[in-house]
């Protein structure tokens, strides 16, 4: 398939947006086989099947590389119950928090957690999401974890995407440990990450390094078992406070930091060293009202790519729009464009480990959005309002 | 037509939301004929067509009561400078700015600008808008303005939706003009108000009250030209800095103020005694990055009533999500998520004088929105989600 009549943000490349203008592109067997001016096309794709894009930009395919997409129920109550200003006892009597989200969760059956994460899933793809990665982290107990991530491993069976499985058992401590994490450590986070892991349930490992959860310390035993079953990690960390968890992150080889509200000058030439991304997510931002930003300046000072995520989530970030997240980073967080877009192409691609994606080059895989737009920083610009032309996922248009 | 297995959130009531559960709704030539319990519908409704919403909620159509929707060109350039650190001087010398916007739309047709103006009003009727009101402003000359406001007028020949016009000259101070404000007004905004109004083009007279646009005193000449012409007035007010536009727009019985980010209690109780509605305007608060917050407390003491707005235009809130703009009003400014519907609904319908629609009661238009939702505070709950099942525009499923 030789797609002609298109300008192309390659997101490779010295040029703004490695873009090349009036260019054509070819795709066989699912792979990106070239792609360059539109006067040059290679004699064996002149003779294939054409689409014409009538002078519109292709981007990679969005990737969303930090998502809770997979949960029952939604914490609208709790959302209400806050803004006609119930006190946090009342919200916790009427079970609110992550308590709720993982009573609901434990409740649902795969099929119905499948069901939920599709139509959130949905709105992703409606905006050219081709990848996006899930955590498990609300069941806190064997079964409900392994529901969690046995309905992420199936979404490919249902949707054209990729999806890419975090095991994030060390999310929380269930009430039934509370004030005994080590003990939930012991007897469901470590022993269910070698059982899941061999079923071939996960392809990374992730914790919440917080005060309200689990100490660097304790998130050092967790990556320890990581590396033993040869997992790669990531890590929630310095998002409501300092806590060491990006330190102890980029000792492990992080293939990401996330959050990142709170981290040092320091922690950034850390993950530098570490070649960690930032995984940014200015939807929580928002939502908590923050205004703590992440060190920006820091982070492009050291040399550390930045990626953005939805993180989809039910309390602090009910946000299904990569594109909104993109104007986000842009306005709360102050990314130029070129930045946002590389955030949710290139940099979410290396936050996950994926080498075959997230920038258009020849043996790239053939993930990609098509736009109705006339230049590329219109994509961060714009606000609850969605350019897509066409999503194109292994090639398939 | 009956709609039948449906709850609603009628807007009006003592109950949360007006709501009616397990009802059934009856449309009879364009209007709200019956609505009330299931087991009650009315024998005459019982032998027509129905339509079983299989448990959705119904609420009225949405109003967007303040939005810029007719523009040339887009903004996305000065954006992106803004954010790779362009200074303001380089800004404008790339034509930065209001006037960048001034120039695109004095170069368009009106075809050009209806057809841009199409493409955002889409993205607002697939989230259930029936209603919006477009202003003009962009022209600031006889010719373009006329052009602005024709094209807002045919819309309605185009889409499914009613369109309130507003007369909005006093936007700006055009360059031809720079330092004359009063000349500007003499020689354009006012004898062009009369010929716009005599060719029925103007429901409603507007202006922007700013140190950078026209003063208190200046927008007196504007209203009182308007109240001789018999339109109603609404103003931009403290929105950057305090100017006594809202006292002004008070004594002149305004429809609406709008912004008010720097309005104070004085101006509330003003706001109240005339019968104002507080129209805020969160995605320019959001872009903007504004710090200072409306008197939202001000405004419930007083018994303003408060409508929200994408005050949808290239620069300051290039936001076309209304839903989107609801969870801004709950997120920045705390209004529940039960005022924030009625933002959209009844109080929207009052900001534009129309007593017709915004709620759903008996006679009321049947402007309605059928959402996949389970309780109706998820609408302003979710991020970059658009749950709406079924737009009705006069009854017309
Ligand atoms: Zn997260
Ligand atoms: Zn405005």
């Amino acid at each position: 398939m030789l797609l002609t009549n298109c300008h192309i943000a390659t997101m490779a490349g010295p040029a703004p947006y490695g873009a090349l203008s009036d260019a054509a592109l070819w795709i066989k067997e699912g792979r990106v086989q070239w792609l360059g001016d539109a006067g040059e096309v290679p004699e064996a794709a002149r003779s294939g099947p054409k689409t014409d894009l009538g002078g519109r930009w292709v981007t990679p395919g969005l990737i969303d590389c930090h998502t809770h997409l997979i949960f029952g129920g939604n914490r609208a109550q709790e959302f209400e119950l806050r803004l006609t200003g119930a006190s946090y006892e009342e919200i916790a009597r009427a079970g609110g928090g992550i308590l709720s989200t993982l009573t609901a969760t434990r409740k649902a059956s795969e099929a119905e957690l499948l069901q939920a994460a599709l139509i959130r899933l949905d709105a992703m793809l409606a905006e050219g999401v081709t990848t996006v990665e899930i955590k498990s982290g609300y069941g806190l107990d064997r079964e409900t974890e392994l529901r969690m991530l046995r309905a992420a491993r199936q979404i490919p069976d249902h949707r054209d995407v990729d999806v890419q499985v975090t095991y994030l058992a060390a999310h929380a401590i269930p009430p039934e440990f509370a004030g005994q994490g080590d003990a939930y450590l012991d007897q469901v986070v470590l022993p269910l990450m070698a059982e899941a892991a061999g079923l071939g349930l996960i392809d990374t490992v992730d914790g919440f390094c917080e005060n309200i959860a689990f100490s660097a310390v304790q998130m050092r035993r967790v990556f320890e078992a990581a590396k033993a079953l040869g997992l790669p990690v990531k890590l929630h960390a310095e998002q409501l406070s300092h806590q060491g968890g990006t330190a102890l992150a980029a000792e492990f080889g992080a293939l990401s930091v996330d959050h990142l509200e709170y981290a040092t000058a320091a922690d950034a030439q850390a993950m530098a060293q570490a070649g960690s991304v930032a995984v940014l997510l200015p939807g929580a931002f928002y939502t908590l009202r923050e205004t703590q930003l992440p060190p920006l300046q820091a982070f492009r000072a050291a040399g550390v790519d930045m990626a953005l995520a939805t993180d989809c989530n039910p309390g602090s970030s009910p946000l299904c729009s990569l594109l909104l997240t993109m104007n986000m980073g842009a306005t709360l967080f102050q990314l130029t464009p070129e930045e946002a877009l590389a955030a949710v192409t290139r940099n979410a691609a290396r936050a996950l480990g994926l080498s075959d994606r997230g920038v258009i080059a020849p043996g790239q895989r053939a993930d990609l959005a098509v736009w109705d737009i006339t230049q590329p920083r219109e994509l961060a610009y714009r606000i609850g309002f969605n350019p897509l032309y066409k999503r194109i996922k292994n090639g398939v248009l």
